[in-house]
């Protein structure tokens, strides 16, 4: 992307000609794996023209660039029907104000890609694009996998608990979860306001900078390579999972960081955090029953099992106890500040392992819940693959509100890693 | 606040005391007013209580101030009714996301403040606090008439065409606008993500900075009042609007800021901009249709008549309409930034006059509609009273994401004019 962005600014590259590309990728690589939920060709070579035929003054910072939009978030032109029957033919006219930011720096919607139902649990029909019988990881699996596949520079797709981080590092791309409301939420559907975050996926760390500024404007646009090697925390798993199982890929990323210069510091996770898992559970579920209570009331009859079942749960948590679990959250973030004040960030894996095999689950994203109960940024990049041959990755997370020395940090550790190869 | 601030924080102050007293105040006053839909005096007395307990270091940048909430704004530990009988008893039971951000900020939570029937025309109970037989303004009635009666000392409202600006020029205080999506929206009622924004009531501009750098830490906390006098473009009316029966106090304000040393340029609404108005509209009702259409499906006998009409127009405006009027829109802020490009800020009228007489509406919106359409910030202060002795106010309009700015500006102008005298 930092070559395409200066290439369809100057026109060398024309917005067709690209778009034309990636339909083609995509007949080519889609059957099987069913990244998207709704393309309208003919629109995307429309939306295309109309780009081509703009004069350079009016090309903003993302100009010609086609963006995969998970389908619980808003879009004026094409349809959105979040995951379930309930949605079908949902067309809401408008764009959420994320679409319009993108849009308004020059960029367009190439299409909406697969969520879960309601980005909740229940998988919708994507497959894992390195190997087709195992799961993308959720809810933002669609983005997930057009990015890995080559079929769109950049998508995005929204974390609740786990749902940016863990499918991008099942399909071997970069995810990036900005810290929480740096990019509004208007016009996307509301799970957890708590923890709902617009994130990216994209092929490199500086590619995550780039969407991420067009989407919000406090994040820098250009990344700033680290000059002085990082500082950082470094934990093997999170208190709330097993021991990972990635094929020793994050040790010897850790390794060769260290190699390079890092102080890499392995740390203690504190005991005041061990609580963090049943906190956040108790805020995701306690919300999500108000939130979507009264469609649930509804529609329960189309609602999938496990989302009613979470639903449920949530309609039991009173509003005492939610009330005490937010309090519980305001200290814990206050004690994660304290623990890593002085770290650059905390690298942790992003996910137990490679992404399981079978489409009837999305995996465990319990290593992603530090940083979404925190609404502190975190990123994961590609850094191996597990035995199974499927692509696992490191997590970097960071203090909230500061993205871009995250985004540096992170730029750091993809340059002194091996190249990764993916899929496209 | 200015002082209240240091004194909460040292302890000099105790926030029991706080509480104590604004809540005299607010028997002594609200008769007949009618700010509050919902004012719990021993939950308040408790969590001031539970600050004063708190060490220095835990004291945060609002550390027990208390906030009028306007009641289309979730909050965990009290109800949330919304203006309309759908509400009544509704009880989110989690805080929205701006609310969240004044918490850890270490402010809390006094009551809940009238709001017009879901934000939009339909007046709530609440009068003007300057003359009881006059609107306060709408839709954040209550928020305005409980800062102008010294009730709290700062509350927040929304605006989606003139619900922040209007109602604190009517009722004499200073309203700030902040740019489009700064401050999160999540947990607030939407009627139209194109526009909907959180704003500020407080009796200065320093103050509106405080409150504000709470909600969106990208607008600095303390205001440095500008040095050099600023350059400002002036229009004493909008093309939409007649003439301003303001008593001359615009005028007269503009001339003392030029007798300060500010270049006050009278100059000529573009044509380019004169449908502003009407795309405004289109924006916000074909929006609010989208937003609310399913409310309204269920609940139309409950709706006024006016909400009614306002969906019922907003759904006959196709996809395609609320498609153009977006990249109108689009192409009117480009605009409006290259008219504007060299003034520090635009002033204006913030309404047609001060409020007009009766309960059964709440005024004019659409000398706020410029700034609404834009997502510019806009703050008003009171500058004078017309013949009928209510206040009237001025509003400047700065450039969006530039709100220290325009801040800085207004604090000069404030300290410029005469001193405000207001109700408390």
């Amino acid at each position: 992307m930092t070559e395409l962005v200066p290439a369809l600014a100057s026109g060398k590259l024309a917005v067709r000609d690209l778009v034309a590309a990636l339909l083609e990728r995509v007949d080519a690589t889609d059957a099987g794996i069913h990244a998207w939920v709704h393309l309208d060709r003919d629109r995307a070579l429309a939306d295309a023209a109309r780009l081509d035929a703009l004069p350079a003054a009016q090309r903003g910072s993302v100009f010609g660039l086609p963006l995969g939009v998970k389908d619980i978030v808003d879009t004026a032109d094409l349809p959105t029907q979040l995951g379930s029957p309930v949605g079908a033919g949902r067309r809401p006219g408008r764009d959420a104000r994320c679409v319009a930011r993108w849009r308004a720096a020059g960029g367009f919607v190439l299409g909406k890609t697969v969520t879960t139902e309601f980005a909740f649990m229940h998988p919708g029909p994507t497959a894992n694009p390195w190997n087709p019988r195992h799961t993308p990881g959720g809810s933002s699996s669609g983005s997930a996998a057009a990015v890995a596949l080559g079929q769109v520079p950049a998508a995005i797709g929204t974390q609740t608990n786990g749902s940016v981080i863990r499918p991008a590092a099942y399909c071997g791309v970069v995810g990036f979860k900005p810290t929480l409301d740096l990019v509004p939420f208007g016009g996307v559907a509301v799970f957890s306001p708590t923890f709902d975050t617009v994130g990216t996926f994209t092929r490199s760390v500086a590619d995550a900078a780039i969407v991420a500024h067009a989407l919000a404007p406090a994040i820098a646009r250009d990344v700033a390579v680290r000059a002085r090697p990082p500082r950082l925390a470094y934990v093997d798993r999170f208190p709330w999972t097993g021991a990972v199982d990635d094929g020793g890929a994050l040790e010897s990323a850790a390794a060769t960081l260290r190699a390079a210069g890092a102080d890499v510091v392995p740390v203690a996770f504190p005991d005041a955090l061990e609580g963090l898992r049943e906190v956040q559970r108790t805020i995701m579920l306690g919300e999500g029953a108000r939130s979507m209570g009264p469609l649930q009331d509804r529609e329960r009859a189309r609602f999938s099992a496990t989302l009613n079942a979470g639903l449920d749960e949530g309609r039991s948590i009173g509003d005492d106890a939610l009330a005490k679990a937010h309090a519980s959250r305001r200290a814990m973030i206050a004690g994660a500040i304290a623990w890593l004040a002085s770290y650059d960030a905390l690298v942790a894996p992003p996910a137990p392992g490679p992404a399981p095999e079978g489409l009837d689950t999305t995996g465990d994203p319990s290593c992603c819940t530090f940083a979404s109960l925190l609404g502190a940024p975190a990123v994961t990049m590609p850094v191996g693959r597990a035995a199974n041959g499927l692509p696992v990755g490191m997590q970097l997370v960071g203090t909230g509100g500061e993205d871009s020395a995250l985004l540096s940090v992170a730029a750091w550790c993809e340059a002194k890693l091996p190249r990764w190869k993916g899929l496209a």
